[in-house]
């Protein structure tokens, strides 16, 4: 990597996709002197906002894949939705080291793929059988009882593309809609984990402590990490899990497993190749953050010590207004400029660490996090909530 | 702060010089999702080149910096080089709050009037005079002894504008440049320390950690946090001092105060009113970093929590080949590329964090450094020396 004219310069890694998720690699390619770019859809996009290296494109057209990869040594992605074959064209020109490949993403881009692949692999899941029609779920009912999970094979995310279904006639009306979608089994979980590990193309691993997501409307709310009470086998058990299916899938890069923990066992959820919301705690509360890591997972560099930086994190996710659920983490359409409300939220706690995405707010839209360290689970809890809370609505609430 | 096309736009803080201080500056508000922009010199500088709100100009040219001053809500600074006047006329046309303001600038551009104003504040300091000529200067030694130290009555920085004259013969080669200097006694100090305030317009004032500088030819080469071995009661000075300097000087942002510990007392070296190089270890080592502080503080926003988020961090800074003082810690020039040790630094220790500043590698030049954080601060101090060593010279290097 030189340029004759200006001696060696730095590896550029290109991120596709401009989020909240390439915001923060932006911040963390900073600190590791790499050249960093992302392709943008609008030079609004969360990233464009604050990256220099910018470059506006479409992810769903090759031209502009391809003209991205041009100016990288390493293509990596902030969400999965690059079409399949521009993958394969991206990899086939080789203009750029495609970190995750093809292959790899395939399992987040289609999760009834995902699911036949991890049942060849005996990977422990939900009940899921392919569905056409109305018949083929009730099927499933039978077997397993109601409510039955309906998810869209493929675009899926944050919640969205996942119908718990409680009755036929609600099954029925997603089924009316032209979606690809896939039956599984409701699980009666305790808890749900995500496990994240990294992987370099050479091969190492490395594993974050197991973390407890909670969920609300089937989006993330809240991470705990580690995950609290988990018992040090299952924690093992999952860390293990994720680093066995980083190999298998041929992962560069991060792995997010999300878990049901349900009678003392594992089903894996979801799987996703990138830096992950169930990871931010890791910015402030472990040695190395999840987007350096994936930075050196894509390079191939040696990976960063995954382990905390304190005895817990907990990150609360803060939403834009108006979507459904009335959470009390909404931000108060009447008044969006969350700017104004940093005074309370800093002077009520010092420690509270705010990461803003700057995202215009829209409804249910996630437009940020905050993250507290410490010693006692509940009190870090009760803190996060309280800070984003306010965030987002401008008033104190009542603890969740 | 309303934008009537796009809703609440978030508060911009424009930084005048794009160092690796207006770099860093630049990943903290992108975490609190403000607006930041840099006035650089050149676009390959080093805030530059990952800043998106970058704005090429010349801070010596009133005109550029009006401009600039005209997108910002608030104007500071990553150097103290913008002249007075021009200082005068920012203030006047109260395009943005300019923080800190010209009154306090003017103790770290004139060091002799700040010598004069630290005296009449009663705050210990080395004794100094005002010199003109070699008599001046051998008076001062016939009371103080050689060696005198001669400053630069203004734009030394980093060890330049500071010449440690042994003889009457070094002192009169100083002299002959066309420089104002005056003259200090050498202090026998037994540690250089450094104490890191941040006070804001309202007057809330946050005390860092007091800290050990380790300098080598002037520079610093490592920054001990915190300062092993100092007394309670010294740190406890060191900080209500800072503090008190930092109200008496109506500082806002942060205020650096470099000291000597001698004899059980301490003396004020030096000024600055920006982050600095002696608080990089608060990027991780603290639960606010200094960076985050500083654009807290000239916001008017709460201060955060400045205490450590480890019992000890060790920062080692990296400079560029060819300087005078061979330090092992010099870049070998005829492998500037430090990319190619990464491979090396990290998997020798997975627990460094690596900040590099994106500088061509020029003699002398701090083109980075790395921090760890532990327990034991002879261990950090070891791995740290390690790796900044390892990046600049591509070999493995003795302990200091």
């Amino acid at each position: 990597m030189t340029d004759d004219q200006h001696g060696p310069r730095p590896p550029v890694v290109g991120m596709v996709g401009a989020g909240q998720l390439a915001r923060m690699t932006c911040q963390a390619a900073i600190g590791l002197g790499i050249g960093f770019r992302v392709l943008a859809g609008s030079a609004t996009d969360s990233a464009a906002l604050v990256c220099a290296g910018t470059v506006t494109g479409d992810y769903t057209r090759l031209r502009d894949l391809l003209a991205f990869a041009r100016g990288c040594d390493v293509l990596t992605f902030d969400h999965e939705h690059v079409p399949a074959g521009h993958l394969a064209e991206l990899e086939a020109a080789a203009l750029a080291a495609v970190r995750p490949g093809r292959a790899a993403l395939r399992y987040t881009q289609d999760k009834l793929a995902m699911r036949e692949r991890l049942g060849a692999l005996g990977v422990p899941c939900p009940r899921y059988a392919p569905v056409t029609d109305l018949a083929g779920v009730t099927a499933c009912a039978a077997e397993w009882g109601w409510p039955v999970v309906l998810k869209a094979v493929t675009g899926g995310y944050d919640g969205r593309g996942v119908w718990v279904c409680r009755t036929p006639g609600e099954a029925a009306a997603v089924l009316a809609h032209p979606v690809a979608v896939f039956a599984e089994e409701h699980v009666g979980f305790e808890a749900e984990l995500a496990a994240m590990v990294a992987r370099s193309p050479h091969g190492q691993g490395a594993a974050y402590p197991v973390v407890q997501t909670v969920q609300r409307d089937g989006v993330c709310h809240q991470v705990l990490a580690p995950a609290p009470g988990l018992p040090a086998s299952l924690s093992r058990d999952a860390q293990r899990m994720a680093l066995e299916l980083a190999a298998e899938l041929d992962v560069t890069g991060l792995l997010a497993v999300e878990l049901f923990a349900a009678g003392g066992s594992l089903l894996v959820n979801e799987l996703a190749t990138r830096p992950h919301n169930s990871g931010h705690w890791t910015i402030e509360g472990a040695r190395t953050s999840q987007f350096e890591q994936h930075l050196r997972a894509v390079l191939d560099l040696p990976l960063g010590d995954p382990r905390r930086a304190a005895p817990h994190a907990v990150t609360a996710n803060v939403f834009g207004a108006g979507a459904p659920g009335g959470s009390p983490h909404r931000v108060n359409a009447a008044s969006p400029d969350i700017f104004a409300r940093y005074e309370h939220v800093m002077a009520a706690d010092p420690g509270v660490k705010v990461h803003l995405y700057g995202k215009q707010v829209r409804p249910g839209r996630k437009i940020g996090h905050v993250t507290v360290l410490g010693d006692d689970p509940a009190v870090l809890r009760h803190r996060a909530a309280r800070a984003a809370a306010y965030l987002a609505t401008g008033k104190e609430e009542a603890d969740e």
